[in-house]
């Protein structure tokens, strides 16, 4: 079989660190998948920016839609970020010619996901997304076909990295959330414009890819109830620790006689909960299934892809 | 396409739950799967036993050799247990026959798992065995897929509920390991003969196939350094919980200057490492990828398949 020729749409932290894992790992992924997976082409806004990894031997697009033209690429990573404009363009363009898609992004798959899968199932394409939910840990693939015998009777956890950083740091440094959120901005660990994170949209978008999972429904990102971190003040925190809990933002799911509830809130986390001593930037899923029992995913949420 | 018709040879425990799983899920796991899934045949000791599922419409085989043979059955479940004996030699048979097999059976792995490997890539099918380690959680699947573009720095986990059963009673009754090995062989916890489970011969068997999954490696059970926990005291885990401490039947694989290095020995794990709170009888494996980070695991060890 010939190579699987890939083209990167957006070079940013992720995109850059795609390139140079698929670069560096590019013998032991031939070794794993029984195919090479050979770079051809990428596409980003500043050719001359200095990424640190070798462009010399990749075709160059301006254009993410000319990159979904390229014939010298099969399947198309797009990294750009974004529910619509290039994002959007790009995905539909590549599925239109038969392209394979591999997508992180949580925010274009929450609004148009259905319609993405729906055209890529038309053309026989992958449309695939593992790390467009808690980044390095591989629950979409485990929720698809690792835990397939389950009903799920509730899917929840910890989805954004920055609102954990942001509440770990606050509970370990009594400090509060202004501070914490303005300190979180200068080491990188929040935007800034940290709303997307914050105020639990972020979260809510990966909710809604899971709950879409686990219950095998189209993704309703306008059904999740969304509250996010900003009111949480230290001495909430120190007062729930003194009762024995964590605070936490949670993502949920679970079916009910109304149907799909989802919500993202803080919550009051028990200490003998599996997902109370998730700290930091990490990011944790539990599945509850019926034969399965309960579940941890844990791992980085991938705001940064760098080899240790 | 057709039904795949399934064969199960061994209804114990694990067999039984298989089989009341298969059928319960039937629908959820063909709108799934994209294809039914239809046990045709069983083969165990005791055909009158009553085990609470139906198996009128099944065709019953006193010998599981049989099993391998009978024309209805596309894939066999392997649930017999044992390195040796008939559930090797039903493996061999189904995949002699050109039959995929499915397995739990992590002492048969151990030993011959990459001569059944061999044999089962010769004749095209599939050797299966997610559930052989740790079972409810797909770690197996993390290893081989949703973490492939990564060199596994180290991989670790608690791989025996017995002893971590043990360990956590232990801990929190601050009582004796025979006073709480006598308990759980009561409760059903542990076996009337626990030498497998508390002398880590069972955890030894889970990590040798982790090791080879994580390493590309073949599976080497004898280079594994196997110490149980009969001789952990009341007092060990006092001081060690003072200290900052749990003390957890941990077994570890990672690749040295001098090859690969796996041992399954109690261990101080402080609190703020990932699988100190996984207590009673979960089990926990994390992963260090290069480029991943550190990802952790958690759910039953799957001592018993029963729907919540």
């Amino acid at each position: 079989m010939g190579d699987l020729r890939v083209g990167i749409a957006g070079l940013g932290t992720v995109g850059g660190g795609v390139l140079k894992l698929l670069q560096t790992q590019a013998e032991l992924l031939e070794q794993r998948c029984g195919r090479r997976i050979a770079v051809t082409a990428v596409s980003a806004r500043d050719r001359a920016k200095n990424r640190g990894v070798d462009l010399k031997s990749v075709r160059w697009h301006a254009d993410p839609a000319s990159l979904a033209a390229d014939p010298q690429v099969d399947a198309v990573v797009e990294l750009i970020g974004g529910a619509d404009g290039p994002a959007k363009a790009l995905c539909e363009a590549a599925i239109a010619r038969g392209k394979h898609v591999v997508t992180a992004n949580k925010a274009l798959l929450a609004a148009h996901g259905v319609a993405l899968a729906r055209a890529a199932e038309a053309k026989g394409v992958v449309l695939a997304f593992e790390a467009a939910v808690a980044g390095g840990i591989p629950i979409v693939k485990a929720l698809r076909e690792g835990l397939a015998g389950n009903t799920v009777l509730r899917v929840y956890g910890i989805l954004n990295g920055t609102c954990n950083y942001i509440l770990t740091t606050m509970r370990e440094k009594k400090r509060e959330f202004a501070d914490v959120l303005a300190e979180a901005q200068k080491l990188g660990y929040a935007e800034l414009d940290p709303a997307t994170d914050v105020d639990g949209i972020d979260a809510a978008h990966k909710l809604a890819l899971l709950a879409a999972l686990a219950y095998g429904a189209e993704v309703d990102l306008v059904g999740v109830h969304v509250e996010g971190i900003r009111h949480v003040s230290a001495q909430d925190i120190e007062f729930a620790d003194e009762l024995g809990y964590r605070i936490k933002l949670v993502g949920q799911a679970r079916m009910t006689a109304h149907g799909l509830e989802q919500r993202v809130t803080p919550a009051m986390v028990p200490l003998d909960s599996p997902i109370a001593h998730t700290e930091g930037v990490f990011n944790a899923v539990v599945v509850e299934g019926d034969f399965v029992g309960t579940t941890l995913f844990q791992g980085r949420g991938a705001a940064r892809i760098t080899s240790a």
